[in-house]
């Protein structure tokens, strides 16, 4: 007889990861400059024997993590990308069947990760303007929450007061996804230790450009990061992206030129995508979501054929015929408005 | 208020992991060859760009295993170690509170996976023989079991037809760790296709030298794999680590010299240990279970000073004033049982 799945996860899809060949990818959000170099150098020269376990709790990276936010070695978990960190938080803070309050629209990863580990999730919509509603929270029964900021795929950061108030209000852990933190330059990292109830998710991921070496962290104060690095897999980090991860944190010179570049390079994609008809959501991050000015499967099936990725949001309720695209360099962006314009034309023409 | 753990977790520790210095380290079973050299190149040698992620199930891995074992690439799931595929085991195959059996004396760290997944265990004694008691499992009312293969720490192999008994008559999934087995030269993995309830656990930590880089795969029947597949984390595989594995799966002669030398090694070692009034367990591993003719506290800790370390397994069931060691070089092992020799007689002077 089959193995059963168990009960809450057998709805579940693989992850869809099409071969793309050499089309442009705009639907990553990943860091338009390349790969983080002080990584590459680090993995090049590296002289550690891969013999041995990593440190369990990758000690040497949280110190890094540490002195540049100004916390302690103790207020931070690492894992193999936020992703683990995200289970981490439902295996340690939920029991089964526990709700888990994830607001709409956002990532649509959350509803799997509960699931994964026996929750249910209530959904709950963000404001006309997406931004939290905060009593809806409140009152969800739910036992934990997430609120990404910036949101993806919407881009805008919370507020801060209203992330305070769920804070001091919600009666469970609160887990702020901060993926694009770097890009908005704020975020509730330095101040964790002033919750009981708050994890803050970070990663390499994004504006520091090592998606393929999986690494990820947590901050929190020290009674959460302590229970969940007790129930972590020990040493899942492996050695390599531990020591490429605390080379890429001393060089904050290739950070910052990428934060750079996404400020300056943001506000004339926005005002290219309005003229071409769009209208593009406020962002604090590198990507921005606009409502298409054509059918949004048109639109993104003939940018694809033009060999230009970006993301399709365009069924989701709250976001309908919306579409995600990566802010990228100039040249990125004239190519992407470019092929926009004439894609648009032949959507119109039918 | 303090955020509340999952109760199953709540007796959780963080996994011991002393800082050794410079000490030998007989206590970890790694290769005694040092690290993987084809990984190492590959890693020194990585062209790819770290900027973007890695293929979300690791086809190129588990491709180059599917030719290994004359399998097929969907016969396969990867992972961040071994670990995680245990994980993903509980997980995928297991509701809350399922009971999983788990035999006496085994690996210590089986019963963190279940419990973190919200499972309890069902602990169930080996045979004299550190061999499986089939009808005990059978009867046991567990939804899942492990059966490590080569067995840790005591280092056998179980019996062939007790597997097979098993499969057929336990009523759930069963985990097969065959961590060791290419120490032993068997194994179920080329068989999964024959089950549709074995999933058989492999790693690169041990006989491919590759602990740092944190890789593991399980291999089961297509639909076993196609479930867990689905449940596991995308690309927790980070690119690097499934490159350098790839390469090391197609150098099998830095394989054949590590289990060559195992195989050489152990039977002197075993009978070295014998004249020092040790009682040595049969091994089809890379290290070897003894029961002390001393106190294995002062075995251990006199060791310990002298900058050797063993591992103490003395204080637990079955394994009364037992300690393990791995199967070192012939120098390593020289002064593996110098050190003892010394220490022996320290212990009996008291």
């Amino acid at each position: 007889m089959p193995a059963e799945m168990r009960s809450s996860t057998r709805g579940f899809k693989r992850y869809y990861n099409p071969d793309v060949g050499d089309a442009v990818r705009m639907d990553t959000n990943t860091n338009v400059l390349g790969s983080n170099p002080a990584a590459t150098r680090f993995m090049k020269e590296f002289e550690g024997s891969i013999n041995n376990y990593p440190n369990t709790y990758s000690d040497r990276l949280r110190d890094t993590l540490a002195e540049l936010y100004g916390l302690d070695r103790e207020n931070f978990v690492t894992g193999s990308g936020s992703d683990e960190l995200l289970d981490v938080s439902f295996k340690t803070f939920t029991e089964w069947g526990d709700n888990a309050a994830v607001p709409v629209p956002s990532y649509t990863l959350y509803d799997y990760f509960v699931k994964m580990n026996g929750g249910s999730v209530s959904e709950i919509d963000l404001t006309e303007d997406f931004q939290l509603d905060v009593d809806s929270f409140v009152s969800s029964g739910s036992r934990i929450m997430i609120a990404p900021s910036p949101n993806n795929p919407t881009g805008n950061c919370f507020r801060q007061k209203d992330l305070e108030d769920l804070l001091s209000r919600f009666d469970g852990v609160v887990i702020v996804d901060e993926a694009y933190a770097e890009y908005s330059g704020e975020g509730m990292i330095r101040r964790v230790n002033e919750f009981d109830n708050l994890i803050v998710l970070r990663t390499f991921s994004k504006a520091y450009a090592m998606a393929g070496l999986r690494v990820g962290y947590a901050a929190a104060c020290e009674d959460i990061a302590d229970k969940m690095n007790r129930v972590k897999i020990p040493y899942s980090l492996n050695m390599v992206s531990e020591g490429a991860a605390i080379a890429a944190l001393k060089d904050q010179d290739f950070l910052r030129r990428s934060v750079d570049l996404v400020r300056k390079e943001r506000p004339v994609l926005a005002e290219g995508l309005r003229k071409l008809g769009f209208e593009p959501f406020p962002s604090d991050s590198n990507f921005i979501l606009a409502r298409s000015p054509v059918d949004h499967t048109c639109l993104v099936n003939g940018m694809k054929k033009r060999g230009v990725l970006i993301r399709d949001f365009g069924s989701k309720r709250r976001t309908e015929n919306c579409v995600r695209t990566t802010v990228g360099t100039k040249e990125l962006n004239d190519l992407l408005l470019d092929t926009a314009e004439d894609v648009l034309e032949d959507c119109r023409r039918g």
